[in-house]
């Protein structure tokens, strides 16, 4: 399978460079019957374009969605949906000065080592911009677990060394950093504005859960729940690290800790903790899954650093453009897109693993 | 694709359960032309087994391999090898009892609601013994990787709180933590022992660097090589987190101080610091890649758990068996395998990137 | 893998159906390097469209194709590549009323059990218009074979019982049905006035030639490139048989004819004949690759036929509409795009066969 | 994916080669809960081994097959399905001549070209003893489709030039040839009783029908059924066309003819004829599915040949061995087994098509 090619049976290709014609992605493998507009995946890809807020990149990008196939009388057909957003603003002279040089901590001198030259122009395919086609075919994974009471709810737990101390679902959207706690946004909104103040940026970590999920998704061995997850989140530019449950923790407790006790609850089987982050054995126990990320700083800063160009001199740069002084509220819903797409193809998967359940489908 | 195969090239496909006849592997796009032989399988197999020391389980398990397909006069065809170790001792009475009832911390439930039963004994196909064929393959793909200068080096970097202060490679095989520290094995040892004494077990970290990465490795933008790597390990029994470079550290950093400015080492481009772990925008950049794994502890233990039973009931469990008190040391060449595949792979993979190279290959 | 991806390595995704927004493909793991321009893609898709003769239908579809990502300075970057041609013309009404019942030969009633559903419009995904992807997309695999000297030529073998009795390369884009000889081209023209005057459709045989391929392309035992070809070309719309080489004739064959002699010729090895069509255990022997495809008639005819509606009502129908009454003249493109997509995946799989060769790589 | 993986859900990776330990196959995705036998399985191999007639090569090969994973208590559990077959009487000697030079009809010059060395014991991997693994495969995924109503039935329609000209089922197993028609196998006794006594071997046609299959199998628009079968089968090694329903007679047929009426009978939408051999679009339609299978004459023949030896001389050879005049008889449980797996593949995927169904099943 090729790069850019994500999924089993709920199958995503995408497509498109920064500051080429648009951004897009095809689905294949979506069933038949989901209702899907334009608008409807439009509100997702609005939550992660930039100049939301002065936090993030003052660029104007409208991004709007188009359907160009796979959709009929309102409905997913069944048949491959193409999306695409066509490219608008470019500055492309912005960059052209980047052709001759390396910018620290991007895939520039990789990708021309790798494929001879490159597409300078906004970082190419390896642009924050290539998240689009994500963001766009998460929205469709979204509402096919949406149908079946499926929740992805992705938002920041911390940036630099501020934690979040409280939850408060409604309070992330109301915030410019996603962090569901007022009191913590505060301290963060301080933090940016002296990292703006001084050029530079700042990671962050952003926690995914997903509610609702029915026990039994996943695949031993290699297509573990967990391991698609991981694969899904350090596919987004920018991911240093993932955890699932305790994830790091885990590794300093004990046993008896940290196993979480099987119990009943109303006539179900269920867990008294969930350390495990609802995933044994890769697959879904039926209790919330937890995820965390964790994003490096935008390595887009002001500040005058130190590289080398392409003919090998050792140079200082400073580069120009409009850039996130923080990645993490734009990358919340990219998060949420990926988590919807492993699951969408969890659940997909899922459905066969029963003769039972085939005799009973085809009779 | 299903569960139980790995790579897209260089493909494995694993099989066996704990308790049934045997264990094994099947590598599909392994090179012609590797020299091969059972005994240097063997070696790889006997860092996994158990009963090293009387810190793993005294289970004795002789975990013979045999070469049954793809291996001509000493070298490997291109065609599938096929690698299978017979199981031997099977205390299969020791599992009757857990038939009943979900272990904490198992996959027992999970398999259960999945598939509508389970091969109980020994936790059939979610047992760590499923891992020889991952090592197996492993140790294929890292005799490929041997004849290309790259080395896939892993040890313990902490146990429970306990971290390894320095780097003694020779350390590593030296102590029965395969920590490169031996001040550090010293402590972890008092601290495994009071673990067995109060029928526990710890988590802990595996770290792996790997040396001598070609610069242009991973596809952008899903098959990137760290995202490949953060599946691989994750699909190991286990794993509750992954990190790339510095990881979980980079969320907390700054954008200047994260990047790793390039410079020129020897007239080649080369970076002054190493945060990113070698990888950038997915694809390798020349520099070491280093890779860390949270491993929990190993929910097997002796202590009275509470659980439920298959039909509802919960009781209270005393799980018996010959258990790990830490899963870290065996787990070391398991995630060497894992990374050495993904590695493997995207070696082959990148071979077909530039026209160049396929004009020149075929003329 | 979802059904409208083709191809493991130089993998292309088609989308769109006949009277949506447009028709589309995405490549994804094309090499970086190969020059590429919408002048030369263009060429390959008015091969195909309609209205090049009166034997065709006179629909009129311009057809206009734009590269909207994985170009940049006119060559390819190893990142996908999008295409797109926009529908035009869509005279929708046309359509309306076969939205209540199943056309013969069609795929309105399979399509409708499956999902519930269709977009009936010109035959939504099951048109011929879905080949656009399908030849766009092989005109950029024709382009990578070019630079290795490798050529994929079709043409009509026989349509009905005419068959071709000469081989003249230059009279294929001469005549109306792409058939390499003059006097069975005017035969033909006869023929298919009588059709067209009957309101009937004809069938007919396309060939297909591949010269200048390189021994060793195709692997052992499932992707063998015969099995690949077949599975190409059945993939295309009333495509009813496939052979290589001497194909069926080979059935009545006796082994000591149909052994094809290895022998001497200029210092290489070579063949005496080629009854096996280029190809022996699935893997290409340097000779000219030789397959044939079987097209069944035009399922769309202006003749009464019997039908049963939607819901249950045994009908007659005169499907109204412009069709061709014949479609192997502009199913030559499709079929040489098949052909070259397989060819190219092949080219590149084989890269990795042999250890040396990926030594030499990169060292 | 790689060479020796068929099939995306219902998926096998077979290994082995003629004279090395042993033949095998691994099935992954195969649902949990049915009902599997070793001796169930052997039935399957025993139709396809050799010496089963005085018109089959003599030698006298066991192949007993092995379950060794993926069973339990009678089931299959969900997990991989490892089989294995042991060589046995392994004459590598009567081989080793051939280590030298390249059979004509055989993949010897392929395998050296591609690989640079070959196992030429037997033809390696390239030996009809690769579809053990097949038919082994094949008959898990038959009792599959016998719990749904589904079944796969091949015989030869001819041999040479003499055709079957009844269909009597029950005589299939009962002459030699496997071919339904006491009258046709008196005929080609005699024909091979001629081409043995020449030193030289017939083909013939494999023709499969398969009864019971629901409506709605194969997905749009390349991995179409009949583009999947037209693979499975051309992928077995002496396969030379493939042709559905009418195939190659279509080519000739107008369209009028050619289309199949849909009619009612007993209240269900069916076809008045089956022109189509059951698939629409890519998809079944509910009738008979009716595939053949063109087989070139066994290349393996014991008069005087004409080839070249490995460094380039041209030479006269007489190939040795105890080889089959005709591959037909034993290769009609190998189709079977090639469309058996089609079908449960098909069938497995088409479970997720629609929305509706889904919902259905997790709620």
């Amino acid at each position: 399978m090729s790069g850019s090619t994500f999924g089993n049976l709920f199958s995503i290709t995408t497509w498109g460079e920064s500051h080429g014609r648009g951004i897009g992605v095809v689905i294949d493998g979506c069933p038949a019957g989901i209702p899907l507009t334009e608008e409807y995946i439009q509100q997702e890809l609005n939550r992660r374009k930039p100049g939301q807020s002065r936090f993030t990149t003052p660029r104007k990008e409208n991004d709007l969605v188009e359907i160009l196939s796979g959709v009929f009388e309102g409905k997913t057909t069944g048949t491959p949906i193409s999306l695409m957003v066509r490219n608008e603003q470019q500055r492309s002279g912005d960059y052209s000065e980047i052709a001759g040089y390396y910018r620290p901590g991007h895939a520039d001198y990789t990708y021309d080592v790798k494929y001879g030259f490159r597409d300078y122009r906004g970082g190419g395919r390896a642009s924050g911009r290539e998240t689009i086609g994500r963001v766009a075919a998460g929205a469709v994974a979204k509402k096919l677990l949406e149908g079946l009471g499926i929740k992805v709810l992705a938002y920041a737990s911390s940036i630099a060394d501020i934690q979040m101390e409280s939850f408060d679902e409604t309070e992330i959207e109301n915030n410019p950093f996603r962090i569901p706690d007022s009191a913590a946004a505060e301290k963060i909104a301080a933090l940016v504005n002296t990292c703006m103040a001084e050029h530079d940026s700042s990671g962050g970590i952003v926690e995914c859960r997903i509610t609702g999920v029915p026990a039994g998704l996943g695949d031993p061995v290699f297509e573990k729940l967990d391991a698609n997850l991981a694969k899904a989140v350090m596919s987004i530019g920018a991911v240093k690290g993932v955890e699932i449950g305790d994830g790091f923790a885990a590794a300093k407790a004990r046993g008896f800790a940290n196993n979480d006790s099987f119990c009943m609850e109303n006539g179900m089987i269920s867990k008294k903790t969930n350390h495990a982050g609802g995933i044994l054995g890769g697959i879904s126990d039926g209790d919330t899954i937890l995820l965390r990320a964790a994003f490096k700083p935008t390595p887009s800063i002001l500040r005058t650093q130190q590289t080398v160009s392409k003919n090998g001199q050792e140079i200082d740069v400073q580069i120009r453009g409009r850039h996130d002084p923080l990645i993490v509220p734009r990358a919340v819903p990219v998060v949420e897109a990926m988590c919807a797409l492993v699951l969408a193809d969890a659940l997909l998967s899922n459905m066969t693993a029963r003769f039972d359940n085939i005799v009973k489908f085809y009779s």
